[in-house]
C-alpha cells in the first residue's frame, strides 16, 4: 500500500514519515512540502540518509499516488485535500483541527482565528480519531466508504484517556469542575522559530501560557462529555492549564477529578499521612481504571504506588496511566502520560489508519519506549 | 556581624554562604560542615575561589564565633544547636522542617520519619519563618530576646503566597479543596546523588512523585488554613501535587481556588472562548491581589495577561504572581513563580534575619534575575 | 534463537534487551541481573511494560539457556562467564573492556585498576569487535569455532571511525599527534548515581574530564595503529579529551589530523576566509571517505558543507562523519557523531552478532535516527 | 555618573543593564532600542519589575544624557554612534566587531558580510578591549582624551586568555598549529529565534558549526600573535573550531599548544598511564601561568587535577584556566570557561569601563559565580 503524507516536513509530519517508513503494511511512501517543494527529505532531515530517500512533491500529486493520505498542515488549509480524498475514494487522515469538531463550526470558528468550513458537508461525516473512544464508529464508517478523520490534538490526548474510565462509570461528582493540568515538551510548538521556543527563553524554565484560555480546551470538554454521555453521566465542566517544560517530547497531565460520595473516604484529620483506607479505594479504583483499558493496545494502566512519567512513553505510542486518592479522600488525581509526537500526533495518526484499513493496531506501533 | 552556617556544604547551606557573603550587614562568615570538616568551601566549591575563603569547623564552633546562626542541616539533628545559641542569646534560623510546625509534634511525627522533639520547650517559642504570614510576630518575638525560626519550605512558600490573598479576603468557597500543583527544579533534591537525580533519570522527562502524600502538604495546609483565619474565614482543604522538571532551579505552582457566588463570573457556553466579564472580574482579583502584597518587598503581582515563570524571578529573592478566571468563571487560577534556593531556601532565610535583626528587609536580596 | 544478556539492568545491558527484543533472529531472551536477581525487568525499567516481561536470573542459567551470550558487566568480573561459553561452544560478546585488549595485559593492568587476567587464554584468541576494522577477522574466527568479542568502547569508536580513511591512505604526518577531542552525554557514565553525574552538578554545564589521562586513551591509540598499519602507514601518536555536555545520549567527536605536505593546501594569509582551492581539496578528501566507507552499513560520509550532529543518529547505530580543511590549509578536521549507547554500546554488539552469526548486518538496527 | 546602553534589549545589552544596574560608580542608566522605542524595559524583561524600570528611548537621546556610552548592536551599524561620543567627549564601548580589527579593514571586510568602515578615521584610535592584553593601552589612551573600545568576542576572550601565558613566555613550537576548540552555550547565538537556536533543535544535542570558517578565527589569531609578540615570539598559526551546547551560558575552550622540546617530557611508551615527570612538569607549567596572571582580578588558574568547567563561573566575569600535559610529552592542554554573556560580553565591558574611567577594575563585577 501506498501512503502519502501532505506537508512532511513539519515536525509532526516528518515523525509520520519516520514511523510509516517503518510500517510492515505501507510499500511506498509518497510527500509534499509547499516550503521545500522540490528537494529530498533527507536534506531537510539529515536523520533520514540512507534510510528514506524521498523527493518533496506537491499535495495534488500525493493525492493522485497514494492509497490512504494523512495531512500534516496548519490549521485552516487542508479541506480541499480531504474532498479529493473523498472523490478519489481514499482515507484522509488530517493531524490539523480542521476535522475535530465535526459539525460543530462555531467553537471552530470561535477558537481557530475565525475561520470557517469552507467544505461543510464533509464535516458532517468525517470522525474525531480518537480510537479509545470512537474506534467503532471509526470501522463503522470504513466498512461503508472512504473515511476522514479528524486526528486529536497533543493535550486532548493525555488528558482526555486520563478521565475517561472516572467519568464513563460516575465516579466524578458533576458540579465539581475537573482539570486537567498538562505540560508539554517544545516540539509541541512545531517547527516554526518563534521567541516562545527560542532556547534561552524556555531552557532551564517552566511557565504556563494560555492560562484557562488554550484552544484545546474545547476538545477535551467535547471529549469528556462524549464518555459522561456513554454511561449516561452529565458533561462535567472543565478547567484545562498548559505549562511548558524544557524538554523536546512528552507529556505529562494531572487530572483532578471530584468523587461522589460513594467513591470517597472519609478522612479525620488531613494533617496525616494518607491512612489504609485511602490505600484500599485506589485500588480499587485503580482495577476499575485496569478493567476499562483491558484491551486497548495503547494504554498501560500502572501500578499502584508508581506515577506515570514521560520518559517512560518515550518514543512510543503508549499512554500510561496511574490513580491516586488525594488526602482529603474525595478527589482522584490520575496522572497520564503520553510523546506529544507519537500518541499525541503522528503514532496516533497511523493507529488510525490502522483501525481504517483493518490492520493489526499495533502494526508499525510496537515500539519500546526509549529508555533515554 | 559575624554570621555563622552549621552545614555549609549542602545545597542551600552552600547558597547561604553565597548571599551572606554579598550582605552589607555581615562582615565575617564562620562555617561548618560534617562531611568535609577541616577542608576549605572553596575547595569543595571552586566556585568561591577568589571570593570567598573559608575554614570548615565544628557547629559548635560556629555557634561559639557567631552573632546569628543559620543551620541548613537534614532534618532532626539540630535542635540541640538551637538550644545552644538560645542560651548563647543568639537567633537561630533552621532551614529543616524541625521547627516548621511549632509545637505540634505529633504532625512533625507522622511525616518526618517517625522522629520526636529532643527539646521540646523550644517548639513553644519558635516562629514559622514565612515573613508574609508572621512578619511583626518575628519581630515583636525579636524585641525581647533570642528566636528560633523555622524556615519554610520551598513548595510551601510558593504555594502559600500564591493563595493568600484569596484566603484572608474570603474569595474562597469553603467546600472544595484547594489545590497546588507544583513543579520544581532539581536542586531542590539536595546535593546527594541518588537514582531520582540521577542526569539520565530526570533529563528530557516530567514526572510527579509522591503524588498526595508529600511531606509539604501539611505545611502548605496550616499556612493556608493560618491565612484563612486571620480574615476569619474557614480553613480550605488542600490538595498538593509536586512534580519534578529537568531544571536547575524554581518552583512554578498553579493554584486551583473554587471562588463564592460572589467572586464568580455567570459563563452561558464554556466550549467558548473567555468574555469580557471574565476579563474584568480578572482585573478586579487581581487588584486585590496586587493590594494585598502592596508592601511586600519581595512579591510582585504580574499584570494582566502574564503568567509566572521561573525564569523571571530565577538567582533572586522574588516571588511573582499571576491571577487568572477558569472559562466556567468558578475558579480562581493562580500562579506562582520562585527560585527554590533562594526565596525557597536561603534567601528567605536571610529575610528572616533581616526581620529579626532590624535591617533593611531587602538588604542582601536586591539580586536582578538572571536573565538565562 | 535464544539472546542472553548477563547484567541486563545496566544501562547498557537495557538498552541491549530493548534492540534484542526487535531483533528478526532472536525468538527469546534470557536475562540475569545480580542486583535484582528475581525481579522482572519491567519492575526496574517500566519502558518494557506490555513489550518484554522477562524475570532477571542468574548468570549461570543465562548461559545454560542461550544461543548467544551478551555480557554487559562491570571491568574484571566476565572472564568466567566467557569461559562457559567457549566451553558450552556458544559466541560471547563483551561490552566492558576485558578483551579489548587481546594479550596485551600489560595495558589493561595499567589502565582498569590493576586487573589482571584471570583465564589468559582467553585473551589469545578474543577479536575486538569493531566491525569496520576487523570484520574480516571476526567472521573467519566465527567461522571456526564460538568467539569472544571485546566490544569498543564508545569515544573508541566515534573517534576511530572518524580517523580511519586518513590512516589507511597515509594523509597523516606522522611526527604530529592526531588530536579526537571528543564530548559525551552522561549515559556514559551509567546507571549508578554518582556525584559527576547528579543533575545539577551536570546540567546547564560543560566539563572536560580525565584530560590526558582517560583509560580509552590507549584502545583509540591501538585502534590507529591497527589502521595505519593495514595501509603500510606508521602509527601515529594520540591526544584524547574526554567533555562531559548536558545531554543523555551522544558522542561528537573533532578529529584533528596533520595532513602531509601532498595534501595540503597553501594558504597565503589564514587571516581571510578559506579559499576555493580549501573547498576543492576538502570535496578531495570527502570523496576518499565516502570511497572507504562505500560498503559500511552503519557509516554515512555527510555531504560537503555539513557537520556531524549527535540529534541526526539518535537512537540509531549510524556514525555520520564530517570531513573539513583547516583554515591554514595542513590539518584535516573530522567530525564524528555517534549514539554512544548504540553504536557505542549495545548496537555495536548486536552488530557483532550478527557479523558472527552471519545474519545481515543489518538485522534489528534499521533504526531511523530519532528526530527529536 | 550615568551610562547609556544603545540596543539595550538584546542579549548582551540586557546583560549590560543587569550589571550595570548594580555599579556603584553608576548613578543613572538611560536606554535605547530600535525595536521597542518608547517601551519600558521591564516590559520586555519582566526580569527587571521592581527592579528596573527604565524606558527605551532613541539612540541619540541616549548619548545626549549619558556620561559613559555602550553599544550592543548588530554589526555595522554603531560607527555613527561612536563618532557623536567622540565628538561629545565621552568613552564609546561597542560589543560589536565593529571595533575589533583596529585599522586593518580588510579582514572585517573579509569575514562581516562585506561591510566596510564609513569612519575610518576613527579606527585608527579604538582600542581592542581585552584588558589582559591591552590595559595600559587603554589606561593611556584614556588619559589624554575619549576612548573607543571594541570589546572582544565571546570565543576570542575564552580562547585568547587560556593561550596567553604559554606564547607570551615562548612555550610553543611556531611549526605547529595551537589548536582552539570551543563549545559555547546558546545565548551566544543572540535574542532573534532562528531554526539553529530553536529549541528543539538543539536540546539534547551537540553539533560544530562553521567549521575552519567562523568569523572569531581571526580575532583569536590576531591576539596570540600580538601576545607572542609581547615574548618576541613568532606569530603562532591557529585552527578555531566552535561547538554549540544544549546550556544557555558558558564558553568551553580547550586548546591544543605544541610545546618546544625544551618544555617536553620525554615518553616511552604513550600506550601507559602519564608518569611522574609529567606531572612534574604540567605543575610546572602550572606555576607559570600562574604567575603570569597573578595580578589579574578575573583569571583563576586552577590547581593541578582540577579542569575549568562552565558551571564554576557561571553568571560571574571570572575566566577559569587549568593545565594539562599530554601522554606523550609535547602538547600543552589548556582548558579556559568562562560565562559568554559576563567576561565574554557585558562584563568585560563594564571591566573596560573600570579600566577607563580609573574605578576599581573589580566595580560591579564581584559576583560570585552561581551554584546552580
Amino acid at each position: 500500500m501506498k501512503a502519502g503524507v501532505i506537508g512532511a516536513t513539519g515536525y509532526a509530519g516528518a515523525e509520520l514519515v519516520r514511523i510509516l517508513a517503518g510500517h510492515p503494511e505501507i510499500d511506498e511512501l509518497i510527500l509534499s512540502s509547499v516550503s521545500f517543494e522540490g528537494d529530498q527529505l533527507e536534506d531537510i532531515y539529515p536523520n533520514f540518509l540512507g534510510r528514506v530517500s524521498c523527493k518533496l512533491l506537491k499535495a495534488e500529486e500525493v493525492i493522485e499516488s497514494s492509497d490512504v493520505v494523512f495531512a500534516a498542515l496548519p490549521h485552516g488549509v487542508g479541506e480541499k485535500y480531504a474532498a479529493a480524498c473523498m472523490t478519489k475514494k481514499n482515507h484522509f487522515i488530517d493531524l490539523s483541527a480542521d476535522f475535530r469538531f465535526d459539525a460543530d463550526e462555531a467553537v471552530y470558528n470561535a477558537w481557530y482565528d475565525g475561520k470557517t468550513y469552507q467544505y461543510p458537508d464533509l464535516h458532517k461525516n468525517s470522525v474525531y480519531g480518537l480510537p479509545e473512544l470512537n474506534r467503532q464508529k471509526i470501522k463503522k464508517r470504513a466498512a461503508s466508504g472512504p473515511v476522514i478523520i479528524g486526528n486529536p490534538g497533543c493535550y486532548p490526548t493525555g488528558g482526555s484517556l486520563g478521565a475517561f474510565p472516572a467519568l464513563a462509570k460516575g465516579l466524578n461528582r458533576a458540579d465539581i469542575p475537573v482539570i486537567v493540568d498538562a505540560i508539554s515538551g517544545v516540539t509541541g510548538g512545531g517547527r516554526e522559530p518563534s521567541r516562545s521556543f527560542h532556547y534561552p527563553e524556555c531552557a532551564d524554565s517552566v511557565a504556563p501560557y494560555k492560562v484557562a484560555s488554550h484552544r484545546h480546551s474545547p476538545e477535551i470538554a467535547r471529549n469528556l462529555a462524549a464518555m459522561a454521555a456513554s454511561g449516561n453521566n452529565p458533561a462535567p465542566q472543565l478547567i484545562f492549564t498548559p505549562r511548558l517544560a524544557p524538554m523536546n517530547r512528552g507529556i505529562l497531565s494531572v487530572i483532578y477529578i471530584p468523587l461522589t460520595a460513594q467513591w470517597s473516604v472519609t478522612v479525620n484529620n488531613a494533617m496525616m499521612p494518607p491512612s489504609k483506607e485511602i490505600a484500599a479505594k485506589t485500588a480499587e479504583i485503580r482495577e476499575l481504571y485496569a478493567d476499562f483499558y483491558r484491551d486497548e493496545p495503547f494504554v498501560r494502566v500502572l501500578p499502584c504506588g508508581m506515577s506515570a512519567a514521560t520518559n517512560r512513553v518515550r518514543q512510543s505510542n503508549f499512554c500510561d496511566i496511574s490513580v491516586h486518592l488525594d488526602i482529603n479522600g474525595s478527589t482522584l488525581i490520575v496522572t497520564s502520560a503520553i510523546d506529544n509526537m507519537v500518541k499525541g500526533a503522528a503514532g496516533q495518526a497511523v493507529q488510525n489508519m490502522n483501525v481504517l484499513c483493518g490492520f493489526n493496531e499495533r502494526a508499525g506501533l510496537d515500539m519500546i519506549p526509549a529508555l533515554f
